[in-house]
């Protein structure tokens, strides 16, 4: 069969506006980077990616872009191969032996397959679940990240306002349930003292009976403390994700804690699996697409997950529709994908995005999966221009959340662990 | 999207000639049974499948069968939970709680899996490949399958003759190499005590001194015999399939010899995996998609084995055309299966098959993957008629290789380890 071939693909780093939401090592910049892929084939079909939008990063999809002009949409394996021998160039690499490491190189592959996926879909009529296997629910849950946040960036108080003790993440929560309807309820910590963010746990199961409550510190603790912690919240917390660094120190928390540890740190790559699992550190792998190489190798992953007990959650950063996008297809065609997925998607102006609107919304804290050809969504290009300009204006090119940060508290160091 | 909802299933029982090889349980009959799935849409897309012909798996099938009919073909997780949900009837299971297994739902699924696929890219014009991610290599490698053999079922020597020696078993070797190209070669043993069988193999290395060498036991030696066995042939073999039964005592034989292990008997399911790699106990797990519940889910099989570090290889059964056509787009969609994969399918009459001739063929050991829609096969309706009505005239519904052995050996024990 003649395949679809590769004519052209472009990618726009684009910024959007982002609130001053506090984690382990600073807070978010005013401004969001992503970088939009579009792929379009010779017959002109038009397939839509999402990815990480720092420079390096950037500089790496820029050279993937051009080695993969030219192949069929259908060879993903080969795609893959021929950006995983691309030099890795930039200062996250050596530039003599391929993509650094099969990481870099699955992150860097990610939206070029998910754009890929979108082209088979809308060249044969098939929502992208379709191509994944179906999707086995119609509606993808999410849980409300709840962060603590300074008032606004700069003199000016945005529209959520601070939160920075256990009232004002009740009142966080309070709103994203009204708005959005979600059941699960997440926590950013490694913010404030542990005890502080005790409290914040404990208020939220006062005011949400019934929501799964997780909190994650960004491995901010140390073992004892991650232990500690664990303890006082025995029977509170659905999972305690990445209380502190390594699969060793995760694994040593384990072994003293009631409930499964998760984590996006310390497994984030298909070579980390096994240690992990040979350790027991973990109990849920939060995956992402962006980071495992695209939605098939996401299903390997779960795959993998479903083979050694592991649980599967979802997680995220900060994103635009097409990720939305993505995540759900991918989540819906995940059979063991059984909590609800993180996302970042309240913190985004809703005014700030790249595809149509009117496709992806919250219900009852869950998204309906789409159903159209690929991936659903429409390319905005107005919106796609706007958003670039944003970029190139905007002052950032890579995430500093720690320089950030330090703009107001000089002496600050996220040097892990805090307590 | 509207779906490709099923408007019929059809499953149908052949025989079809086979040769008296020799195994460690017995010996072949003279007919080899197996079932060919149709799943027709309400398009008339009619999609193949083709799987184990024995009464109790032929029970689950039609089952399977009714429940699917209406379901959309390109939800197969779907369809995977339906079939998990039947009960599992027959000697084989306790009727009360779905398919006696997960491994047993995976053997029932496959060939319905493999026929929505077949229609999946029949009615998107791609290759199965495709669908799977898209072919790495245009000629997938098998391996000369060497069997010990009686000159003939009953009184008459067939075509192939006796090989009950190595000079027996290098013959066959050179003939099969000659007619087919092969370049690894695999000798079935288990049959005659281990030393006439390391015999064969170093007969064999002379004989072909560059070409990858296996030999699989059916786990009819004991731990010291395997070790034996394995030091004896350092240096000589490519991998070690199965020389002694179950995890722990694979594990046993995996620490003490130099060459990896291979296994098609103790990780036949996922189940099996994690305390497979736990204990260390094999080093190539020999993929097959009919136990393994169809292509997708190998292809997850093969994403775990990547991660854990293990090698992968394929297993075969006697089969007909469906089945290589869908083993053959599977080992081209799968990077990490580097090994060349088994086939009993010289063994086969080329007057029995069910599929239009012409497609598949051997070149230089490998058949080229076909290019052509779905699994690129047709249907031969006469064939699978006469191979039908065969099957209903040979009077077997069950493999019972050692009763039949013992019709010349009434006292012959399989009992393992024999050695």
């Amino acid at each position: 069969m003649p395949g679809d071939p590769i004519r052209e693909v472009r990618v726009t780093p684009v910024a959007f506006r982002d609130a001053p939401l506090l984690n382990a090592v600073g807070v978010h910049e005013p401004f969001a980077l992503r970088a939009v892929v579009e792929v379009l084939t010779e017959d002109g079909v038009l397939g839509l990616g999402e990815t990480y939008g720092d420079a390096v990063h950037l500089d790496r999809l820029h050279r993937a872009a051009a080695a993969i002009r030219g192949m069929d949409v259908w060879q993903v394996h080969r795609i893959a191969r021929r950006i995983a021998a691309l030099p890795a160039g930039g200062p996250g690499g050596d530039g003599t032996a391929g993509m650094v490491n099969a990481a870099t190189a699955d992150r860097v592959l990610s939206p070029f397959e998910v754009a890929c996926l979108d082209i088979q879909g809308r060249t044969t009529g098939r929502p992208v679940t379709d191509l994944l296997g179906g999707a086995v629910r119609d509606r993808v849950e999410f849980s409300a990240y709840l962060f603590y946040k300074w008032a606004g960036h700069g003199d000016t108080e945005d529209e959520w306002g601070a939160a920075l003790d256990p009232d004002g993440i009740v009142a966080q929560a309070r709103r994203l349930v009204d708005e959005y309807g979600f059941g699960a309820l997440k926590l950013k910590g490694g913010v404030f003292p542990p005890e502080e963010e005790i409290a914040a746990v404990h208020a939220l199961r006062a005011a949400f009976p019934d929501r799964p409550l997780r909190i994650d510190p960004n491995a901010a603790w140390s073992v004892p403390t991650s232990v500690r912690v664990g303890r006082e919240l025995a029977g509170v917390l659905e999972y305690l994700e990445d209380p502190t660094a390594g699969i060793d120190g995760m694994a040593r928390v384990a072994r003293e804690v009631p409930m499964p540890l998760a984590t996006n740190m310390c497994v984030v790559a298909f070579d980390h699996l096994r240690p992990a699992v040979a350790a027991g550190a973990v109990g849920i792998v939060l995956s992402d697409h962006h980071f495992w190489g695209g939605l098939r190798r996401s299903a390997g992953l779960a795959a993998t997950c479903e083979t050694f007990g592991l649980g599967l959650s979802m997680h995220s950063n900060s994103h635009l529709g097409i990720s939305l996008a993505a995540m759900t297809h991918l989540a819906a065609a995940t059979p063991n994908l059984t909590y609800a997925c993180d996302t970042h998607w309240p913190w985004k102006d809703p005014a700030d995005d790249v595809v149509e609107p009117g496709v992806l919304g919250f219900t009852d804290g869950a998204v309906t999966v789409p159903t159209g050809p690929g991936l659903g969504v429409e390319l905005d290009r107005d919106a796609l221009a706007r958003l670039h300009e944003q970029y190139l204006t905007c002052g950032y090119t890579t995430r500093d959340d720690t320089g950030y940060y330090r703009r107001r508290y000089p002496g600050f160091d996220p040097t892990a662990p805090r307590w």
